[in-house]
């Protein structure tokens, strides 16, 4: 399978005949499709549908799929996203303090889990500087305060623009981003420390403890202008127990979190993830 | 292990030598000890501790036990219960209208999971009667509207003390009971269809569904005044895609809350629960 | 969605155009696909469909369906079956003494989570012939030993087929059917009490407890000549600890029978099952 | 908790008085037990404990806890082991040409989840020689074929000693040691990727694959010489689905064998593990 693909992910109201006429765009030139999933969700009355296929043997050239497509989808009022496998992302990981997830995805980037490149670590701290050096990565240290925070937004939509960055991970990133921020770079993944909705905001883990959980979680979702509110991506579970303080809950939770973060990155630059409301479709 | 148990549940401010004298109290007259199980909460200051033995060669008659074994716990300012094992306790299940919990609380009793009579059913409807006679359980119908509440919470008390009912299981009972009840009658265990403190109040599965969730989740607990924020027995969760629509979340829950009610009620009968603050230890 | 529908199950060697081409026959006729699924697998060369429309508004009288798509099918040499989801399928229960299954599949049937009928059980023991009676489903007792074996079966056979059974349930059935047997009425789902392959054969729980696992499992699998070897359809764990006893893992195992059982026969009933070689594709 | 503690790892036949008399050393002279539990095995009429209590103001001097432990536990023919949590143990981590494993350790070593040594890096290959320099860590290159087998054991045996090795932990070491190497060293924990029994030996996700299971496991025990049979510490499971390829497998896998791998090394430090038969006891 390493001819490079081409992945329709497309939206729209629901009417009959979808499946086949966006099958018959792709098989109408020479296209071989290796997935095909789709998902209508009846309350809502929205098709949803992801088309991956082979750009060997595919008579339309690149440049014109968009377009020819485009021609196909508008009578359906259809949103729709195109990508390229041999397009690879360029991903910006943010930190605090914390270095599992960022081990985590660094270890996953080179066991070529991810088809992704990492060329810029950013952190509002400066103990994992020494990390980003020892595998090569650029460090961009941006203490942030509450009145430098705008600034240094600024400065930091700049760098993300200068790396060609396409996907912000926030891999325990302990400040939250201005709703002017996201607004400008809506393409931010992070990973949350609880089973959300169950405590939202500072020290998940504590509040679990008050509250005598048997069962612990984390989050991965897309961020939106709304606290640890965005769509959900990926949650994972495990149990916990009265012998359990609040320190095994924090190291518990630091195996939930580092793979409920790579699952939900990986999703995402497979371009599985469809997100509608705020809800997500995640096709396998 | 048919001979008869004698359980002791204690919590005290944590000290030395408690595990000591608690056992030395049980070997010195005899007993044969098989299951000790402790916990200390260090941040609480707190040592609790669960001693089961058996009664066949124990020198002590059984009368004497407690004033016996209070004579060593009072210096240490210790709580604590004194169950026997062949003492079967009493339950009373209130349902409403869904009978999946009580189907499968019968169905246990019946496969002798549980050490206990199910003398009593209680609903504020009419539907599950047939399941009462089918099991020959006596059923009581008690509308409750907000003007007869109180009224039929005095009947209700009334009939629990006539069945002499140990604890009462709320099985799906979709009211909620007052303080004044809780205060009267503390032993109630309920089920909630959710992964506590997540989607407290009604629809938890509707919200849920908004939310977008990736996993749901039941939690049993111990009912306090305050709604769905007693202490929890038991949770267990349950992995969802954006393929599930709200039935599909209430059909996979009811799996859920079937085991998870089960496992608490189970593992209260077994006194293996000891509450403390509003956290429990559940003694394996 | 109370309107009736079709469903394809298709499986042929792969090539170009076989999504357009079975969701073009669909939307040709006028019907309105509610689920479409497909699974390549690239090493065997197959490709395999689910495809489910709505038969209100389809041109396509249901008689013609059949051969209409056969004409279709032919040049890819697909495989394919054909359900309307009006035609309820009819179910034996295969029973011996244990009832949770039992119970289960019957607390399940009258909740509507399966559309099918349940006219029969048969059993090898006497036991459950009160269960049957208390929900009104005929028993049939029919004691085997080395030498009957091959003449209970032959009248076995007799009564599926006057009963007009689509599906036989093995729910706790202690008995190995002969491959006869499975040769003149395939369509079997079996429970077995370990996670396979691991602890084929009798006793499984034994073994585990034996082998000293930490976690235990059931498997519901299509049943074939070779024992505990069909196509799995469904699986879960539990997690057990030292303290279990082999009475402890037969208890934790007997509700992950039930909801394994009950998923996968659900599965089946839906058509959402394609077996090829010993695997399964569930489409979700 | 900063005080160090010692540990006593109990079993001997079971009988009347042994919590008391165990727990009564320990209070005689001063200590403050801050762990305790035990487990009765009733089949093999063992009993079988753990106590961990504070050093400080133990009147009891360090070198004289065995002899006069030893005086007590003679009478009761129990075995025992002694431990202080100060002696910080000495591991080996063996590997093959997989680095995710070693990764993971190292990871949780320096994240402080382990209180150890790892000084010493054995592989019969040269791939990981690089991320053993990255961090430190000596790496000793032996390449194993049938004729220097047990050469090559006798100089790695030699450089355990060398090392002061208390443990070595086969992190995806994919050979097999001989049973003379394990009579030397017996302190030997393994990942195997696969859920035991099932899958023993070579290749269990291509067997796993095969036999279309849905879900895989992974298994952290102790090595004997009887091949992944040894006693069994630690395992796990993850859901996969037609749709995972071996490849899928391998990778989910991945994720499993870390922290199956790294909960067992972590309860094994934490002289939580008695070995009896050839099962595990783990106390937590």
């Amino acid at each position: 399978m390493t001819s490079p693909t081409a992945t329709l992910l497309i939206s729209c109201p629901d009417q009959q005949g979808l499946v086949a006429k966006f099958a018959n765009f792709i098989y109408a030139n020479g296209g071989n499709i290796i997935h095909a999933d789709q998902h209508t969700d009846f309350a809502a009355g929205l098709f949803l549908t992801r088309l991956e296929w082979q750009l060997t043997g595919f008579n339309l050239p690149r440049e014109f799929i968009a377009p020819a497509f485009n021609a196909i989808a508008q009578p359906f009022n259809a949103k729709w996203e195109l990508h390229f496998s041999d397009t690879v992302p360029r991903i910006a990981i943010w930190v605090s303090k914390q270095d599992h997830c960022l081990f985590d995805l660094i270890w996953r980037h080179r066991a070529k889990e991810f088809t992704a490149e990492i060329p810029l670590i950013i952190s509002n701290h400066l103990q994992l500087q020494e990390v980003a050096e020892q595998f090569g990565i650029d460090y961009n240290h941006f203490p942030v305060n509450k009145d430098n925070k705008l600034e240094q937004e600024a400065k930091q939509l700049e760098l993300l623009q200068q790396y060609k960055i396409n996907l912000v991970v926030l891999a325990k990133y302990m400040q939250i981003l201005s709703a002017d921020f996201i607004a400008k770079f809506p393409q931010v993944i992070n990973i949350h420390h609880s089973f959300l909705p169950a405590f939202v905001g500072a020290n998940p883990y504590h509040k679990a403890f008050e509250r005598g959980v048997k069962i612990i979680g984390a989050t991965a979702h897309y961020v939106t202008s709304d606290l640890d509110a965005g769509p959900i991506i990926e949650q994972d579970v495990v149990r916990v127990s009265h012998r359990d303080e609040v320190e095994d809950l924090i190291r518990k939770g630091k195996d939930l979190e580092r793979v409920v973060l790579a699952r939900a990155v990986r999703s995402h630059l497979q371009n599985r993830v469809l997100v509608y409301g705020n809800r997500t479709v995640v096709f396998e």
